[in-house]
């Protein structure tokens, strides 16, 4: 079997190379030293590879099983779950308060990848447990907060995100689910909710349920949504878990992928919930852990891009097959590795240079919500805000893109489920799909974010990329395979906002008909420019003679993502100028 | 459960108003009127439909089991099998003297998207036995046309191609599989053969195996293999099936998708079998067919696409959900199904101009084939061959792609399996993969059929394709819709053979590191150049008011095509002009 290695060597570079996070002015990141981290994200990667790892396969072949209204995860899942659990690994972020470790989410983010790489259905029980944290955190009572926040910390409880209904995904205007009050003050809620991840299992004592419903008699629409805490186990005074909700399971679904991770049809009887926050308040409640639990799935894409590059990369190295044509400079191969042939280089290297910009936008990306955490930083969450939406997207599109082309590399061992590369494919598939299609977040990032605040967030990005531009002509090699094909891509994302301005005013369509185009275009502008900090790094690492390898690599490869990945930012552009006729011109009986 | 409907509109479109097959001079086609034709058509359809399809979902949850050494196809397999077998349609262009009926291969494609649209691991049961029927009909003796070709052409006998091994897929001068010939003048064949589509079954009588063996004291290399038909049952003197032959299955491979397709390690242990066509020319003898085979594979991608696009339109027109922004000209609706939304109407048209497109190049390669197989014409022949790699990877590859996208407009309903979608995308998976990986068909295309014959018959599809831009320069809604973006991607085509010619044949790597960017170009331009000679034909029609609606869709979708999908061959351009620099520059320890 291929060995999964995890990428520490590029996390320590992000962390204390490119982005100098401990440098950072009133940061909060000033204690966390590369001497202090570093053990950390080997332990991390120890435990992903060796006890992670290990438990995937078996959770893709076994899946999950719902038997007398039980569900039981995959032989393997309790043992990885429990090691996870007994190192802390779920509380890295979250508040000492409530018995989490305080670190900053941008280290939690490079332990999410290894994770997710290891075992992704197994991962996602964390994710949703730490969405639930987040959201009690921010909207609960006192009381709300002492009685669910430790356990969720510690993990001995888990948590799910109830939206989906079976008449609305993305439309949450439209949920039947009722909330009625009671005498006690407590609600009956009564409804059923489809598709939730980790409906239920058998890894922890309780599972708390956040749903979404309505109090009859609310507005209509989203305006009368409101979101409650419904524990399985309902809690007694001794703060122990006691009676059983009326909640339960009503099937389990049969899925693409992420086998392991249990996939719920929910019912709801009457069962007993608590309102979380303000009375059809529930949607923006909901949505306050929404960058997180997006920032999370679009690390899913990358990690799993990440582990079927290197198990195609190891393929690669060992499979021999065929005779490379020989040039004026090399001598024939005897037993050449498909390595050699050009064509398996370019799949890896669109593999890996996808893989290291993405890598370097999820820290990026990370910083900027861990300072709009920390520091109430307004510009940070504003960028955050406008950033996330593009995170999910292009990272869950393009990592499942290149799972499939790693998937490639190996031929037809690739379409046999032996190799895993199918699971990777499969597994990789939902995060185009959940929390919000990659649709729904073009839809979001072009309707709502880019005008947010007047535009504020998308216009101070565009001038800092520009300023990186201009203090960067200096050098050649920088100037020539970076810092012009930056500029040109910059232009196209210009070009694009104009036309959104220009005719998406008067006529909405014509900017919805772009969304997607231009949110990719969008993600590589941002790649782009990561590149380029990348390389400009690199080449004055590679002036100190530092780690030359590591470095002339990181320049190869920057110079690859820039020649022949950010030119897609020309075809984004010509759709997006293309506007809505082509697109909404065709009746509809006519599909 | 949503409906399939056999594309036959479109079909007649290709054949009696776009490309005339009737009217050609000299033409096979002379006796296949539409009053023939659509009936026949129409009948395929509702086998399709009705017999086939219900077999797919059962055939993808049960797959095949292998019980002492004999392999079952899924319930429901061996009922739709005969069904298809009584109608004769295996049948349809085999050559009558073996009991064929000897229509078209034009023809027989229509009902091969059908078929591989309603059960694709079906159809390949009988791909593969056309393919085996090919090659001995083009290699063997008549005694071995006369033994074997009757059965296979009524598919009471199935068949098998038999090229990989453990230790070779592409490259096929390393097979180890031995044939030593007897004092009876067969050969006893030992080897093991991997993959091995329809290996064994339980769907007919007898399996004709092909396999690549080498005679011990041949060449080395793909000079020294000879082909062998390995009979799973030997004939006996009453040409009925007799002793068991020494080969058995190995082992049953679980793979990806096409569940319902025994995929097998085959073992050889000195089985009996007969040289095919002369000795030590056993690889071109199997690539015989291989134009016919690749054709079919290129079909499983445009099938796969197709009955997912009418899957996800279906959704589409069904599901309610969000409400579309209103513009000055529509009045809102109040339930609104998603297609209403522009981006979902997006992905809807990219999958539909592609499918269309595709199925232009479909017919017209069919009619090259047939024109090179009946009448020996030289340039269809040549033309065939340079098209082929193309057709079989850009409609794979496309064809995957839209897939997944039309599993996309079904949001969460889509990665749940009960919607078939996600066994769309994983049976459409393969088709990149097998025949040749669709790399692979990139080094073909790039690496020997541009320079064919002194590159004749890539100038001279390049002058047709530029007198005809030259011809429709009147129009005007031609001219700006279709003319010039066509044009535009003509010289994108030209500057990338320009860039391979100048800096290709100094050194190759320059040109195989582009290969795959250049076969999309070349795809596209493709594309591009049918859906204008459809839209010329559109608009002739619609001056006729001849099915208004049908010429007005063809003339959008068209329109929708060159301007959304067309403009790719400037990113694979820059991709191809981007040579091996920055491909082969990277140690491949730094992988």
């Amino acid at each position: 079997m291929p060995r999964y290695q995890p990428p520490i060597r590029d996390f320590i570079f992000l962390f204390y190379e490119l982005f100098e996070i401990n440098k950072r002015n009133g940061s909060i990141f000033s204690e966390y030293t590369r001497d202090i981290i570093e053990p950390i994200l080997t332990e991390a990667g120890k435990i992903a590879s060796n006890i992670i790892l290990p438990s995937s396969v078996i959770g893709d072949k076994e899946g999950c099983k719902l038997n007398e209204g039980k569900v039981k995860t995959p032989n393997g899942f309790k043992e990885a779950f429990e090691h996870i659990v007994s190192g802390e690994w779920p509380s890295l972020n979250c508040d000492p308060k409530y018995g989490g470790q305080g670190i900053p989410l941008t280290i939690a983010t490079a332990v999410g990848e290894f994770f997710g790489s290891a075992n992704v259905a197994l991962y996602i029980y964390h994710v949703l447990s730490h969405g639930v944290y987040s959201t009690i955190k921010a909207h609960g009572t006192e009381k709300q907060k002492q009685d669910f926040l430790p356990n969720l910390v510690n993990s001995s409880w888990t948590g799910t995100m109830n939206l989906t209904e079976p008449q609305c995904g993305t439309d949450l205007g439209l949920i039947r689910t009722k909330a009625v009050l009671t005498e006690k003050g407590d609600y009956k809620i009564s409804g059923q909710k489809i598709w939730i991840s980790a409906g239920d299992h058998d890894l922890s004592e309780n599972i708390i349920h956040l749903v979404l419903a309505k109090i009859p008699g609310s507005p209509s629409g989203v305006k009368g949504i409101s979101l409650f805490i419904v524990p399985k186990f309902l809690i007694d005074k001794d703060k122990k878990f006691g009676l059983r909700n009326n909640v339960s399971v009503g099937k389990l679904e049969n899925k693409m992928g992420i086998h392991g991770n249990a996939t719920c049809v929910m019912d709801y009887d009457e069962a007993t919930g608590y309102l979380l926050g303000p009375k059809n308040k529930g949607l923006s409640c909901m949505f306050t852990m929404m960058n997180e639990a997006r920032h999370a799935v679009g690390m899913q894409g990358l990690s799993q891009a990440e582990i079927a590059y290197q198990y195609a990369t190891q393929f690669s190295k060992e499979r021999i097959q065929g005779t490379p044509l020989k040039n004026n400079t090399q001598n024939s191969i005897a037993e050449p590795t498909i390595i050699c042939h050009p064509d398996v280089r370019r799949m890896l290297l669109d593999q890996k240079s996808f893989i290291e910009g993405a890598r370097a936008f999820a820290i990026w990306s990370s910083i900027l919500i861990d300072d709009a955490n920390h520091s109430s930083d307004e510009d940070a969450k504003g960028l955050v805000s406008l950033l996330i939406p593009i995170f999910k997207a292009f990272l869950s599109d393009k990592g499942f893109e290149y799972t499939v082309l790693a998937q490639q590399v190996l031929g037809g061992a690739g379409y046999i489920e032996d190799s895993q590369m199918s699971q990777f494919v499969r597994d990789s598939r939902i995060a185009m799909i959940y929390e919000g299609t990659n649709g729904i977040q073009a839809i979001d990032l072009v309707a709502r974010k880019l005008s947010a605040s007047g535009g504020k967030y998308l216009m101070s990005l565009i001038t800092e990329i520009n300023e990186f531009i201009n203090d960067s002509q200096n050098n050649e090699t920088l100037l020539n395979e970076f810092i012009l094909p930056l500029k040109s891509a910059v232009t196209d994302l210009e070009s694009s906002i104009d036309y959104f301005l220009n005719n998406g005013l008067t006529e909405p369509n014509n900017a919805l008909a772009g969304a997607t185009d231009f949110l990719h275009l969008f993600g590589h502008v941002i790649l782009g420019y990561l590149w380029s900090q990348i390389a400009k790094k690199a080449l004055f690492k590679l002036n100190e003679n530092s780690d030359v390898e590591f470095f002339e690599a990181k320049l190869i490869t920057g110079k690859f993502y820039m020649k022949r990945s950010l030119p897609e930012t020309k075809v984004r552009l010509a759709r997006v100028l293309a506007g809505q006729n082509s697109v909404m011109e065709l009746n509809q009986d006519l599909f």
